[in-house]
């Protein structure tokens, strides 16, 4: 895409800060959520190093948007990154990213496809996942009629949700809490297509490398 | 298909005041469920608006049938603008149509087909899910032992009918309620179809061009 | 297959017999179930009836497993056949046969592919649909505890088991009903694999068509 | 993979003590959990040949790493092996191995890749469902307010779990309970994909040989 030369090198150089801050981001959001007896103080450092992480994450969008002199197309051109800004969560996806530059760089094979897929699929489910079910958690503990009522049940009722399942024995009662669900029924739609896609892809390669005369019957993560 | 004159001019004299008149279908459908304490004279009026429109559908239904002159078979031939005839709600598709045509004649690309059927999935999925959403409040709200209470409880349903996750913490218990939502299970079948075979086509395409040589592993939204 | 001429009179002549045997078979099964009030002996009437249709089935396999001559290999090579037997409810599904064999020999075109795995999957699902909700209903009904009370319920279930949402407001709750509804459920996975396996095959045939030349998006029942 | 000759004469020579071995270890895990009036001693014995055949399976595993020489990457590698040696409930799947084996020594042909998919899928989730049934059971039956009560339960529970239908009439209620139930809902989210890839590519498959010429319409299974 842009392989110009300033983008290039702040890329570099923002590299493990970024990684860093949106470890702090989660940390801070997740003690934050989960950890009830926390002194005041605390509380509003975590507040603190979750929005002070944010402005660092927005702060990058501009300075990326303003080297690459575009124009208001960058936020459609750029859309995972518009996304990574909005849900900061997604960040470690880049992790997926880095490993593969290392490889590359050292003349190593790139993974294959399906691979990747299931490894990006499966980092956004995992990072979503937790991020949804500290949301909800949040949003119904104090509500009245929750059924969701320990971070555990919040955790079981994400995977059942993701998915598909959905049992039902414990379900947000709270506004805020369904939204939230609504994103995690989506993630758990794409997931599904993701690991259909994957295996039936792969179904038809095998299947067409067999008819051609090498009959290697790997399975997609061998 | 049907590139005779007289129906193309047709088609482009009708297409302003018929998207007006199905934005209006849909207003007034949706004000006649929502406004509870509205005087009778306004329920009355949005009745009328409802009915109106629709019969603005059918007669241009009917002018387009007798402009094709292909007698019974046009019902077969355009099963989209029957099935438009009769879920008037879908009719805002056509939006994607228009969108089409003007790029086009402007020299611009198509969408590429992941595109479109993302965009086309995603539109029905959302006028249906809400149209849904309406018919099965306005069938459940009063009903005894009902769970299904507010328009919230309705749209929550919906999500989650759509997304074949099923919690069944509210669900419809009468009958008329319950047939509307068999109709949003196939709606939930077909999306969760579109979603999968968009990945899985994907996949295939990207694993094929990067067979041939260019390795441009753009997802399907890009 | 096997294109052996005494087997082929015998298919032809038993064709209509058997269609009007396999809508008996159902439709006393049915009235079985749904009429509450029979006098014993239109009871009795009913069962006569399906145990005999059903003989008829039997009959017609072990005739057509002589006139093949190929022993206890004939099993396997005809499954079709052979759940048909145990399943006589899918019967009717030779009805799309019969239909095409009528259209190929006035020289009609065969139905697309696509068109054709919908029809089939459709009729199949709406045929053991309903036999699924009349057997279920007839296990339940008794039930201390249950919650299928009326037909009505038993039919709600299945679409919802059929569509994979399972919202479990209304659930078998006698082992015999179970064992019916996982069956059911092995037919919602294989309904779903066949409405995403067509999508995701239009699409790709689609997009080759498109990027050979012919711009041709026309979906998969047009 | 590793023609290496050591490797696979150790691989015939325990080929059969180790099937009986993973016999035993489901069948006595199995009457562990099941038969609650069992007097101690049985129980223990029944504890004793679980952990034994473990060990066994454990042995295996480290003398084939020692045979093939290749220090840690092993695990990776043979990534399937280590599966199986952490769910030594899987090993059964190896019958569909050492079937294709004998039938390729006679001359015969390989089974379609779609017939091995589906035997594949289908042996995995009986045996996954069947171990997970039992481990949910066991971590139910005491608990408080558990709505798995009897096996017969778990079975139902688990068949909704790996059609990702999810009633939610009965549910896990335990920690212990819900991870198994996390894996459980894995395996169903891969059944589905299984099947559906299946179905997308046979349908592929069918449409491009028929676009060739020849028109043999087999379903999958046949």
């Amino acid at each position: 895409m842009d392989d110009d030369s300033r983008t290039t090198r702040w890329e570099r150089r923002t590299e493990v800060p970024l990684a860093v801050a949106s470890m702090l981001f989660l940390t801070s959001y997740a003690i934050r959520v989960l950890a009830h007896g926390l002194p005041e103080f605390w509380r509003s450092a975590c507040l603190a190093v979750t929005l002070g992480t944010w402005t660092l994450f927005a702060l990058d969008y501009t300075v990326r948007w303003r080297l690459s002199g575009s124009g208001p197309r960058f936020v459609t051109a750029h859309w995972l990154d518009t996304v990574v800004l909005v849900l900061p969560l997604l960040r470690p996806l880049r992790v997926v990213k880095v490993y593969e530059t290392v490889r590359r760089r050292r003349g190593g094979p790139r993974l294959a496809l399906h691979a990747r897929v299931i490894t990006y699929a499966g980092l956004a489910v995992a990072l979503l996942g937790f991020a949804g079910a500290l949301a909800v958690y949040q949003q119904e503990r104090g509500a009245p009629g929750a059924t969701i009522r320990t971070f555990g049940d919040a955790v079981w009722w994400t995977c059942a949700t993701l998915a598909t399942v959905g049992y039902g024995d414990v379900a947000p009662v709270t506004a805020a809490g369904r939204v939230v669900a609504v994103g995690l029924m989506a993630c758990g739609l794409a997931l599904l297509g993701a690991v259909t896609g994957s295996f039936s892809s792969w179904l038809l390669q095998v299947f067409s490398s067999e008819e051609g005369g090498g009959a290697n019957g790997k399975p997609p993560g061998g």
